[in-house]
């Protein structure tokens, strides 16, 4: 039985090294402290997440040594025969990715209703036709042998979309809604869109610079925290 | 089997009509006797590209007719809006791009005659319609800006295709042909795809892995040296 309770993986900006540690104040969300620059303090664990113990010795989470916040919207397509059903047997996996790396990322995923280009931040949600569930399956192996993504996330069958287009008239606010992903019966992403770097109307408006954004567009938003890819075990 | 071997797609002097055509002299570079107002004649091709026949009705083509060594290749796809015209007018630069950074990059273009999946090299000219000229406009700002490039490379009518889509009957190997970008009257790429570090039978069989590759698909093979980026002055 380990003795931490709410484990964390950090660079510290005592030592420059990864540890992992227990979180000295578990009432925060350390998520969003770490994207506000809140400071962030662990207590030192000893040993691996499964027999670790924690220590006494208080270490500070370095903001930079994770995933660092992008500028700029990494954007890439993908081509339309990645497109499938919703449900998981609609999912095919090619020779070419069964190497057992092939990984889940739940979107929420917004379906363009307007043709439109150039949009502004502020019109940007007039032009969503409904919001729905995908899963941005992605080859992590293949992913990771090139920079461009477009083929690793874009094999045939790899993005399953729906089962229901949700109309904005039913969502007040695309900025507070639930994200999980449920593997085997487990849940293992269980973000919230409150927490998405770019939100829905910065990504329509972003996406629509100088490039025609068509009607019938499914824009997918990007996935919260707890990929497969950083799971041990996966 | 198409029964065309130099196709056109162009806009009749004598209607005004957009037709597809079989240049009637093939020994000529279209693209320049364009550029230079040389009158350029085709047969008209009745049908489609896939399965059209050439007449013997010869109309007239209206210029003004709207015109490190890597292990992996890097695989990006582009909005079909990128598509536009061969000539220069076609193209145009959105505002999020008017920083005089956008730069040229000349390629052989092959486009997919049959829908395939999983093609073995051997058998991937197999698959080509025809051979055609392109020019992959990139906003380098952008591109720098991101890792993903399917933005910076897909703005609205960034990417000119044609003007000629050759039949491979009448290219021996596409692994022996030259490239050229003329920018303002001076030759500023001069390559040739035997330089190419992934061949043209070797993209289409890696990019049809567990993808399927459409008939009509449009595929940019890369481009030689002397891109505007790494001129000094551009």
């Amino acid at each position: 039985m380990p003795s931490w309770t709410h484990l964390i993986r950090f660079r510290a900006v005592e030592d420059g090294h990864v540890h992992l540690g227990q979180l000295v104040d578990t009432s925060r969300d350390v998520g969003i402290d770490c994207l506000n620059g809140v400071e962030v303090k662990a207590f030192l664990i000893n040993g691996d997440i499964f027999s670790g113990t924690v220590t006494d010795i208080v270490l500070t989470v370095d903001h930079e040594g994770g995933f660092p916040i992008p500028d700029e919207l990494e954007v890439f397509t993908k081509p339309r025969m990645a497109l499938t059903g919703p449900f998981p047997a609609a999912i095919t996996i090619p020779k070419c990715a069964q190497d057992g790396t092939s990984d889940y990322e739940a979107e929420l995923c917004v379906i363009i209703g307007k043709t439109g280009r150039d949009i502004p931040e502020e019109r940007a949600l007039e032009y969503v036709l409904g919001y729905t569930a995908t899963n941005d399956v992605s080859a992590r192996t293949l992913q990771l042998a090139a920079k461009q993504w477009s083929f690793s996330k874009g094999l045939d069958n790899s993005c399953p979309i729906g089962p229901v287009l949700v109309s904005p008239s039913a969502i007040d606010d695309p900025q507070s809604l639930g994200i999980k992903a449920i593997y085997n019966g487990q849940t293992v992403q269980n973000g919230n869109t409150r927490d998405m770097i770019f939100s829905v109307k910065k990504q329509i408006s972003y996406l629509s610079r100088g490039t025609t954004l068509e009607a019938g567009s499914a824009v997918l938003t990007g996935t919260p925290a707890g990929i497969g890819y950083f799971r041990k075990p996966r």
